[in-house]
């Protein structure tokens, strides 16, 4: 199946999750098997092989794509998670959204100081949360190898707040 | 590896979120490559070659196990979320908890009349937040084929909550 294919099952909805933001809903691709596979085997495909140590994926939709990922590239599985959300000690950051803001958490041994992490999310907007996820992990030794999204919205210029990271999406919205 | 080895992972955190409650964290077995794809394996396992068609996890430590599963199943993937997350028309269930109450939805074109579905969250323990998303499928004319969990709290008796249905659990708290 091809990028277009993936792009085209992405749908738009107005006004979600308030007036003016139109959220990209993609529901319809974790529907499809087909597609659902195809993502996750391109996500992993670009680093298998590479030593990734571990896959830290976003609450909550990027676990769906990390959580794949980690198992195709049996790699560890850290979970970047909203505030109180995680039992034992934390670190914590506190960054700016599209709209509102958010403040993130992993525990303080969820990293192996050195190793090489690969961050997913489901979608590069602002920069805001992915900056927050590699902070948390570089705070905690680890190394960021790299950066992959199922989407990217080029025109709010996230990859300004990723510079000198390697940056990956399959579908890119102008 | 055993389920021996699955089960020592998990780790007791005493009166988290509130005092009281003796959280289960299962971060350790995410973060051991071997473990987490351990538990997918034996998750997806019992129902490969058995028709499946869809996935639903439960928002959001279901979605790192049921994205897996459905990945590894090559079937659709529906996620159950907390109110107000997904966009489109939904249909919803309040349900109690262990501690309070929630709500959970389903996009209401989620799940196909008729196709079987496989509810996967990380923990059964009133067994509410499972009931509600059987529900959620239910009313949307889907069958629950089964119901899978990496723990069970057996002396909170959630089972009872779930009557009638293919349950399965790898790791059982006494």
């Amino acid at each position: 199946m091809s990028i277009e294919a993936i792009a085209a099952a992405i749908r738009d909805v107005p006004d979600f999750p308030k007036p003016g933001i139109i959220f990209k809903d993609i529901s319809p691709i974790l529907e499809n098997p087909d597609l659902f596979a195809e993502v996750i085997d391109r996500l992993a495909g670009a680093w298998d092989g590479k030593g990734i140590e571990a896959v830290a994926a976003v609450d909550a939709r990027g676990f769906l794509f990390g959580a794949a990922v980690a198992y195709k590239l049996h790699t560890s599985l850290i979970t970047v998670r909203k505030k109180g959300k995680l039992p034992r000690d934390t670190v914590a950051v506190k960054y700016d959204l599209e709209y509102g803001s958010n403040t993130l958490e992993i525990h303080a041994d969820a990293v192996k100081p050195g190793g090489k992490v690969l961050v997913i999310d489901d979608l590069l907007a602002t920069g805001g949360t992915v900056r927050a996820a590699i902070e948390l992990i570089e705070k905690l030794g680890g190394k960021v190898a790299g950066v992959e999204f199922l989407m990217e919205l080029c025109f709010l210029n996230g990859r300004a707040q990723l510079d000198g990271y390697q940056v990956h999406s399959l579908v890119k919205v102008d």
